[in-house]
């Protein structure tokens, strides 16, 4: 049939063009590593970005080539993302945070062939550079001198012409911090990283426009920073990074820039409440946070709340890109009393369009959506991975559903309920635990900074779960107020059959508990046989 | 390379699968022609699509075949374009406002298999059928009977699974109103639609979220309804539709069922203030005015945002799909006076991501987008049109840009400011005078109820702008008021050279002013050589 709309690629540039050209002069603001802060916009990322890429042809670098990032949150990593895929290269953020067997398998997996990195991270690239296959150039991305990103780009033209393709390239890579096996490379699309970022903005997911003042507190390493340094791009928004993830650094940046929009994972909120509590401070302009990264708790949210802030409460990983879920306000809010509207936002949320979710029994049957049957969780969509990098086969089952590893609930308006991930559910004559509803219901007990459930073997009831809490500083809570505690708020047969209390949890590279250290520290623990 | 995200082409009975599963009790309310109120919700709209999918395949419809519709909004109307896109067919939305003529060409241009139709529409159908030479099958929309689509749409099943196919397939046919030369066909592709549909969820377009209610009082048969159909089912909003668009049936509506967003041309908004005015009520509820189609008066603007209702003040025609700007509010919004504010929604806004604009001179060289500057609008984009339905050749210049027919300056901030259409500008002495800024400047003087300016011919200064007014009901204003009036908000030389009085002015089948009747009536007049 004769006729038609344009052509038009949904490609990564036509982000960063969009944002210098209608844009321009929105600032992008960093406070640096040292205490320093610079300024500079949408347009200076862009001129920052075509220097980039015409660095890395000058290193040899060719479309396709694996970029590698090993840096905080600051505007020259920006650019250097944009940077590296307007040249036709995929960038691929490590996570510092990781072991080192870890650091030299992904970066000799993903075959990167130039490491840009602060100074911070200096000790890490000593340690490893001749482990490193691959890497043939090494850029510092902070501070002064000639060797550093601000002279070698500076001495570079603006007047790049970004390399173009079709839009089902890869442009980024992301590995997931596995906690069993190697590390998985997730190889995110410039056609998904734009439907992505285009779904971020709407109301119900991330509310952004030229109007919004973000400071992502998530990582650029974790996850594409959420899309976050793409959807911005979208919008016009202002970006306000610091490099350290101090509370007090945070909460005066936030005041100082008026910030009204973050996203972090729940510990930086532990975080920033301490600072709270202790200085009197609070951010005064925030009007949305999104918690995501690991289930957020019914305490944290309640407070936040009561700041008079709206709580995203969003679920997601890696593998997808990585918005699943976000906890918008339903049509019924205003109805709802404050104690239901938290109830309603401790859950995930609902899928924006594009993701479709399911969850199904240990016979890959579906399940009801009827908010009571928890199952595996399984998705699919245009942001949902396909297959990881280097893969001989596919991620997802025949009809293209990828298991996410969480249990979850499906209530009838759509609303997900994770309630644990499937290895930490705890298997109790025959019925599941979830040991995250268990933590968070701990974490609610006055004088509880931190806890951690696990199963441990019991001979009668095959698993019975054992807690593990960390006390506030100078909090004297004991075992018997715990129990009454989560007695109010779990079935009686869930409470724990012992508590310890500890100094301090293991976590992973992005947050999380490492479940996995606890079970080998404490999977010899035995409780009294009831 | 090996790895990357899932196929998920965007197809169009994806949105509507969204809405039926994750928003499927949201409801649709129908406010009929004859007065009936009917409910449905989106699970319900999808269920009715499958039926009418199944009755299209029944007549002998094959994707890729053109259905017709002739009616108001309502839920049948919207499940008849869920219905043939899902069939894989093109829904094509005629105006019945046209000339007979014209209904003839584009039904017939089209090759239109079936026609769905308003009962209101009988008479147009009774009077053309025989010239119809491609409509072989007729259903009536409203009301009931053994002929009518509730009862043949209920008698089949909706277990009907849409058809599938490339995102590059048409799936909507929308003709332009042209008023010189035969209408033409814009086609847009399941992609188009769908990527146009979440950019329209933004903050800085349509707002939407599961929590908006929205009365679009654009009529569905102009320009995909502001593509607001797709949109809405992408975000789960509530639609609220009215068959008739008398201002006291819209605001009892808009007051009932707690109507936040709406959307519609200006001469809409007149007769809503007109309402507000002779009654004392207004619509209580509404949070965000879109209005669009032809430029806003500013005095339209004032009175709207001194209730309390943002106003976006949009720009689009159908080759746009039709978003092409959005005024929204820009980020130092909240540091402006009242009276900036209103001159800033006065303006079109900006586009948002998707969407490039430029403006030309008479040899197509491009002008600084300085603020001052004025020349032809051009744009380009994914939801831009490429080539004419059945035309030989595009629409477009060798570098993809559209010409809009639209005189426009583009601020440095990226804001965009229609000044003229091309065609109506007004050649004064090598000058241009705005006819729509003189238009909108006489609509803010007391008693002037509608304006129109066109060019008449002048033996010195070739083109003088004669006015034409009418007054608003029971008013006096004299053309010295006028005169003075306009000496306070346009440049001296700008000033009509005559004001002539009318009863009232014609429009086109959309609510434009019809500048060619007028030029056809009144090309005659001459003014007094100065």
């Amino acid at each position: 049939m004769l006729g038609g709309m344009q052509d038009f690629e949904l490609r990564v540039p036509r982000l960063i063009d969009h944002a210098a050209r209608e844009h321009g002069r929105r600032e992008i603001v960093t406070r640096w590593a040292d205490g320093s802060e610079t300024r500079t916009d949408w347009a200076g990322i862009d001129a920052d970005a075509r220097r980039v890429a015409r660095l890395l042809e000058e290193l040899g670098c060719k479309p396709g080539d694996r970029i590698a990032t090993l840096a905080m949150n600051h505007a020259h990593h920006l650019a250097t993302w944009y940077g590296a895929i307007g040249m036709g290269g995929v960038i691929h953020t490590i996570n510092p945070r990781l072991f080192d067997d870890q650091l030299v398998y992904i970066a000799n997996h993903a075959e990167d062939r130039v490491l840009f990195y602060d100074r911070a991270f200096q000790p890490i690239v000593d340690r490893l550079r001749d482990r490193w296959t691959s890497i043939q150039h090494y850029v510092v991305m902070d501070g002064d001198g000639p060797d550093a990103f601000r002279t070698i780009v500076d001495a570079r033209g603006a007047d790049y012409a970004w390399v173009e393709g079709a839009e089902r390239e890869p442009c980024m890579l992301c590995y997931t911090s596995g906690t069993t096996g190697n590390p998985k490379g997730v190889l995110y699309t410039h056609r998904s990283t734009v439907i992505h970022a285009m779904a971020e903005l709407q109301p119900a997911v991330f509310d952004l426009s030229g109007r919004s003042v973000v400071l992502p507190i998530v990582p650029m390493f974790h996850a594409a920073a959420w899309g976050l340094p793409f959807a911005a791009a979208a919008a016009g928004v202002k970006i306000v990074y610091s490099a350290v993830n101090e509370p007090a650094v945070l909460c005066d940046l936030m005041n100082r820039e008026q910030v009204t929009h973050s996203a972090g994972v729940p510990t930086v909120w532990l975080g920033m409440f301490s600072h709270m509590d202790s200085t009197g401070e609070a951010p005064r302009h925030l009007q949305l946070v999104t918690i995501g990264g690991s289930a957020a708790p019914r305490a944290m949210i309640e407070k936040l709340m009561r700041m008079g802030i709206r709580v995203n409460h969003a679920w997601g990983m890696t593998e997808t890109s990585p918005i699943g879920t976000m906890g918008a306000r339903p049509h019924d809010w205003d109805d709802q009393t404050f104690e239901q509207q938290v109830d309603q936002v401790a859950m995930q949320g609902r899928v924006p369009f594009g993701v479709e979710l399911r969850i199904v029994d240990e016979e890959d049957r579906e399940l009801p959506r009827d908010g009571v049957a928890t199952g595996r969780l399984q998705c699919r969509g245009p942001w949902i991975v396909k297959r990881y990098f280097q893969a001989e086969e596919d991620a997802v089952d025949a009809d293209g559903w990828f298991d996410t590893g969480d249990v979850a609930a499906l209530h009838p308006d759509g609303t997900m309920q994770i309630t644990d991930r499937a290895k930490d559910v705890i298997k109790s004559g025959g019925e599941w635990i979830s040991s995250v509803e268990l933590e968070n219901a701990a974490m609610g007990c006055e004088g509880v900074a931190e806890a951690a459930a696990i199963g441990v073997p019991h001979p009668r009831w095959d698993e019975r779960p054992l807690l593990l809490v960390v006390r506030k500083p100078g909090a004297t809570v004991g075992e018997a107020e715990i129990v009454a505690h989560l007695g109010r708020h779990v079935a009686k047969w869930w409470l724990p059959d012992a508590i310890l209390f500890v100094d301090s949890l293991p976590h992973t590279a992005t947050g999380k508990l490492l479940k996995t250290a606890l079970r080998e520290q404490y999977g010899d623990f035995r409780v009294a046989a009831a």
